[in-house]
């Protein structure tokens, strides 16, 4: 058990501090938007492991919720949070202000193409417009050497890292493989929206998707395996956003999953919760 | 007379090379498209006086130009750019390949709203969203303590300060005032398109903005002297895209010019040659 994490509200006070400390060692960042669970502390563990000094933001970024989605009622709870993070010996917390992200003025807006199109995009259009901008000034903000994403929000992943290069950006991105209840379901800040009736069929979504991708590994065929994975969520009682099968790499459309790097992702409402999932295949 | 100055042509190259030159003192750039003049050599002599090593990039940014635009014939004389960057002293330059800012699956821009609205906007569309994205990346590819952009292109220098504070770029952004010829015409890399004829009226554009500036700063009216300047540009054999009054710091329309500081910024045309100009009111 360590102490509680320093708290940075201010860019120029995080700057600082990073600045300091990778005169030290290598500094690591786990950017958030809160309301944390074992998903983000494992990839504060992994930010403890590469680097010396890890630091967390925090931030419910609003620019990447649309028009009707969860913004207003999504989970936020600073004090359980900054608990949570000095269990795991998180050395710091960036948890700026909506004001300090984006003060009077703002005008400037990252796009990304590519990864970005399709999927998530088609639902949700200017969802990766904003998840771009903010973790493009949270990593300029910072300055860490490297930053850790989940694989949970894959597709967001591969867009950050798109970004990163093409923006080249002065950063390592390290992914870290999705964290699972027992029985499956990804971990989520938004899994506490589900009721218990909803709780017990969410898991569905990620058995479905595992037995879709062995079969498709075993037997090729894609089209018909996802129509009836697809079928089978919808009689589980899923109302299905999309589930697709893309190359691993660039999120295009994939041939021969058998030949390329392929990825299968979903995304599923139960009731009033958005579920998304994905894994290789 | 120094030595000549050391060409890096990847990122990795020249990162590594301001990072090590950095632990020793400040570092300047100073972003080109080459074909370098005398307000150029004024940005380096700047960027030496501020910083101890200095960086010149030269880069013909292909996504500013429009369709129809001059990127074809843009001039390009890299020996030469070097023969006088070795007399002015500067120490390196950064030049890369167009594959090497904008590889195979390039897929991200940055857009400005706010001082890119109107005026070059009006008229070359996707110009300020080509500039905001590759000078984002030169300045995160080359990373220096400061970087020098000439006042002649006021409503970019202004795009990019908005950008860089939006985004907390980690630089400073210094801006240097417009070197001119003796007969008062702003230097720029496309007066060699001008022919002798209109070489000898090119001035005017510059004179006309001048008095136009000093009647507004005495007499207020800003409307009425903008027109008369408009006709006078007009007969003298301009074809005017724009003259107009603006907040200097925000680039929105301004009030009464005696309250607010203002700025005067106009385009026009001579021929097939688009000469633009700006001055504090």
């Amino acid at each position: 058990m360590s102490g509680r994490p320093e708290i940075f509200r201010t860019v120029r006070e995080v700057r600082t501090a990073v600045a300091e400390k990778r005169r030290r060692g290598r500094v690591g960042l786990v950017p958030t938007m809160g309301a944390l669970h074992e998903g983000h502390l494992a990839l504060v563990r992994e930010a403890r492991r590469l680097s010396g000094w890890t630091l967390v933001s925090i931030f419910v970024n609003p620019t990447q919720f649309g028009p009707g989605e969860d913004l207003s009622r999504y989970p936020r709870d600073e004090a359980g949070d900054l608990a949570k993070l000095a269990g795991e010996g998180a050395h710091a917390v960036f948890a700026p202000s909506v004001e300090e992200m984006y003060p009077e003025g703002f005008a400037t807006r990252i796009s990304v193409s590519g990864p970005a199109e399709g999927l998530e995009t088609d639902f949700r259009p200017h969802f990766f417009t904003g998840v771009a901008t903010v973790v493009a000034k949270l990593l300029l903000a910072t300055g860490p050497d490297l930053a850790i994403f989940g694989e949970k929000d894959y597709q967001q992943l591969t867009v950050i890292r798109r970004m990163v290069a093409d923006l080249a950006i002065p950063v390592e991105i390290i992914g870290h493989p999705t964290i699972r209840e027992p029985d499956g379901l990804a971990l989520s800040s938004r899994n506490v929206y589900l009721t218990p009736e909803e709780r017990r069929i969410a898991p569905r979504l990620y058995a479905t998707m595992a037995e879709a991708a062995a079969g498709i590994r075993s037997q090729g065929e894609p089209m018909e395996i996802l129509l009836a994975a697809r079928r089978a969520l919808s009689e589980a009682g899923f109302r299905l956003d999309y589930m697709e099968l893309r190359h691993a790499l660039t999120l295009q459309p994939v041939g021969d999953p058998r030949n390329d790097p392929a990825r299968l992702l979903a995304a599923a409402w139960l009731g009033k919760t958005r579920l998304i999932d994905n894994l290789p295949v």
